[in-house]
């Protein structure tokens, strides 16, 4: 239903005869295409046409690409229960129940190498290391073999909370045999390993070796092992950490509590006692990690925060890559922050971060233990979807057993082989405000136009009986001239209104509404191109009196 | 004037007394913040009020944000020389001829080691290496001493014009003192040396003795360099090479015409020939590096050009970088290019591409010849002048004496020493079809409103006399929900307007048409953000009779 052919908006459905195992239910973030969206989910037709057979949903991990259309799809769903680790699930529960959802859900813990029923599926899932602690890999057995789903991993030898992806584990599934694997596909592009997160603490380590005054510092909100690493280092070199930013404030609260995130005694301060402490004794932990303009980052770095102005003596860390879309808010950032004599420390070469997701070479290894029949890659525009798809033919994988799938392709397994059939429905789902799915293209189509054009607004009225003007034209524009300059434009204007409405009325009827609105539009649009090689948007109202 | 804090619409202005000289005038291309705007260009009121003073503007070489502002800065300054090299000044008349102007400005092709005189100041020019031929810096003698304008460059020992960066001329300016240095900031992030040229020649070689079907490849339409070693290497594995895309057949014919260009015999072919190769004997070189829509690549990715469909055996090779802004563009591109099964080489660690500026160790290596007493890192994004200056101040450059400027910044210079002084006016000027600076900041707001928001409309006919409602509400919406679907709200919306007008008409008064549309407005945008958590642009309008 989404994710392959894109990153964002994940969700897998595996169906078999009379039954349906969702795997995430994710969201993506609108691109400038889609102006004044909110977020984006799967279209989820499919489903709903086929609702009595879907047994359960699985979710991998917490970031939104796979929970984030959870609330919208549980309006279909509201008793298919969710499947998920224990930090997963609470993660979900805090979302559900900012849309009130929570109480009434199903939430079925699952806990690694323990197995779990999904209708007539027997289901597994294992650990994988990843940017969010607690996040899995899902194995769920057909009547065809056994599906493996790989969920979005890496190979880390030294995670910060010690768990590693769980080679034994996989090498028990790869003994049975794999009939399919799905695999994360997000670098693909990448040659070698992806390193460990651990190394991230050594640069930080560094930096709060050499830095004289403050620490601040961002990273994306869900990267708890993160926080905790930057805290610890603080920490061992004498700074109280204070944590900033609403959505960095749920994550760590709900991991806290959870027992994902422990801090050394004392480390951690409030915000608004960050006056109380030198300078040197500071490390800050915010949002605003991709140059969002209303994080904290962001307004610290314009001076318009609360608690916190950057000044000359800050260093500041961005302990993030920025998502590709993201480069040029950030860039923003880090100008302003260095416009304030602040050092950043915001260069690929320099930045303490690492990816959550798995290399090339990592993609291989896992390909190698787990030797499926089968390979799709998933997680990934078209070109990295290729590239995975190559490097698992590289390695044995039958050509014509690897399959490069996009949103609606049904994957086709049988006793007689694997083959991609039909297409069904599938594709981007717009949520505005209280809308779902609302906006349509058309609705979009008229944004873009009237965005970057503006808008010709024109209104007269006219007697009923005669079809004589009345009143008006009345000329309204916005985003296409300032109105207070273009008074001999829109004088001339009216102008071509009334002669358009003369031609439009002789004959020996009264003309149609339709046939005056059309007369107005035609004899504006070029006028205006004409004077001003712009194609604003021209709306005529004829009010009759 | 612009160029400094951002990389674009590059324009310096050197003032001495009662005499002033520009160097460059170049135009930006707009972000996603500025909907529907062609260019940018700079303000340059500071210069009108100036006008008598102007002596002369010196180009540097024929980019777009070198040039792109000349078609606008002539309508002020018709007679003030331009000083370029010849095929500055070529492709210039071109770009004035489409603007109806070439024929009254004033052109004075200079030739490098050759001085010439603009007004008091001593000028003279030296070849840099760039990603256009016939680049160069500039020198501008004044009373205080000679100023350094590097223009963008790279140092080169291997151009493929033979052209080098003129080390030579260099150390002659430097043996006689360089006052200050203003330079190419562009890659002050970028450790260690940008490659040569001829290394994307090898790239090529090597692409091409491997590839099966036809090459397929795109870079900047100015890059002749990039486009004279394709075509010679193509030719060189027996491949004839067509051209295809406006601005691309526009800067090979005039660069051949000024005898730039030189090709073997019988290397070109026209693109409608192409079918009368085998695709093992083609090459074809194309517009659409960035990913733009409208360009000949992308209409190739999409199965949309007359020429040319994008098949399984071609060989698609990006001999360019995605300007930062135009990743996902790009992105798309390339995507579209696998999925007709295309081979694509796109990767930066593939990609037959090398930068035309200058990297960190070649920008120190111009800090040590020149051994300036001022320095002013140029052309750059903020934080790239802060490298830039750090660099300076590394190599020895009086840390007091090196400033970073930003657009409308004065560094005045004088006996007693130099100091950044008063800010000038400066700024955007956006040019939008034939309107240039009418686009003010609240149309642009007002694009951006309702180009995310939408427009509701509401029309109403009212007796003068009576206040009575005659015709009416109307009620017409874009952008904002689709009609259609929306009749139930439009309805309760219309309500809203009548108790709205109602209440707004209690008293003894007739109230005014004003007061009449604020209570519309109020009415209206709770009752639409209530039932939609949308606001899209409320606009009433009241029609008396």
């Amino acid at each position: 239903m989404g994710g392959v052919g894109e990153i964002g908006k994940n969700m897998m459905v595996i169906e078999q005869g009379n039954d349906i195992v969702i795997v995430d239910s994710g969201l993506m973030f609108p691109d400038e295409q889609m102006p004044g969206i909110d977020i984006v989910i799967p279209d989820i037709r499919y489903l709903r046409e086929r609702k009595d057979k879907v047994r359960g949903i699985l979710i991998t991990h917490a970031h939104e690409d796979h929970i984030g259309a959870l609330p919208y799809v549980l309006r279909d769903f509201p008793l298919v229960p969710i499947h998920g680790t224990k930090l997963t699930l609470g993660l979900i529960k805090t979302k559900l129940r900012e849309h009130k959802l929570a109480d009434k859900t199903i939430f079925r813990e699952i806990a690694p190498g323990t197995p779990f029923q999904v209708g007539p599926f027997s289901c597994d899932s294992y650990y994988v290391c990843h940017s969010i602690p607690d996040a899995v890999g899902m194995t769920i057995e057909t009547a065809q073999g056994t599906i493996v789903h790989s969920g979005d991993w890496k190979f880390d030898h030294t995670p910060v909370d010690g768990r590693q992806t769980d080679f034994a584990r996989l090498s028990e599934i790869a003994a049975k045999g794999v009939m399919l694997l799905m695999s994360d596909s997000t670098r693909a592009e990448v040659p070698g390993y992806t390193p460990s997160e651990r190394h991230v603490g050594e640069i930080f380590d560094g930096i709060m070796s050499r830095a004289q005054g403050r620490i601040i510092t961002t990273t994306f909100a869900s990267n708890i092992s993160r926080i905790k690493q930057i805290v610890d280092i603080a920490s061992a070199w004498g700074r109280k950490t204070a944590i900033i930013g609403r959505s960095m404030e749920n994550y760590t609260k709900t991991a806290k509590e959870l027992g994902y995130l422990e801090y050394p005694e004392g480390a951690i301060i409030h915000a608004g006692d960050i006056g109380k402490f030198p300078d040197h004794e500071l490390c800050i932990i915010t949002t605003g990690s991709q140059g969002e303009p209303t994080s904290a980052l962001s307004r610290m770095a314009l001076g318009d925060h609360r608690h916190v102005a950057v000044k000359e003596g800050d260093t500041v860390v961005m302990s993030s890559n920025p998502i590709p879309g993201n480069e040029e808010l950030v860039s923003r950032t880090v100008d302003n922050l260095f416009k304030l004599g602040a050092e950043v420390v915001y260069e690929a070469a320099n930045r303490p971060h690492v990816s959550g997701h798995a290399s090339q070479e990592e993609l291989k290894l896992l390909l190698n233990i787990l030797q499926p029949k089968h390979f799709v890659p998933i997680h990934g525009e078209y070109r990295m979807l290729v590239r995975h798809a190559r490097m698992a033919i590289d390695l044995g994988v039958d050509p014509d057993k690897s399959f490069i799938i996009t949103n609606g392709d049904v994957l086709e397994i049988s006793d007689r082989g694997a083959k991609v059939g039909e297409h069904v429905a599938s594709g981007q789902v717009y949520v505005d405000g209280l809308g779902v799915g609302d906006v349509s293209q058309s609705v979009m189509r008229d944004r873009v136009s009237i965005g970057t054009e503006g808008i010709f607004l024109v209104v007269v009225t006219i007697e009923q009986q005669t079809g004589a003007v009345v009143a008006g034209p009345d000329i309204t524009t916005r985003g296409f001239v300032p109105e207070e300059d273009a008074s001999a434009l829109i004088e001339e204007a009216r102008k071509k209104v009334l002669e358009g409405l003369s031609r439009a009325q002789t004959g020996p009827h009264l003309a149609e509404v339709s046939a005056l609105k059309n007369a107005i539009h035609e004899s504006l649009s070029s006028f205006l191109y004409d004077r001003t090689k712009r194609r604003p948007m021209v709306l005529p109202v004829i009010m009759q009196v």
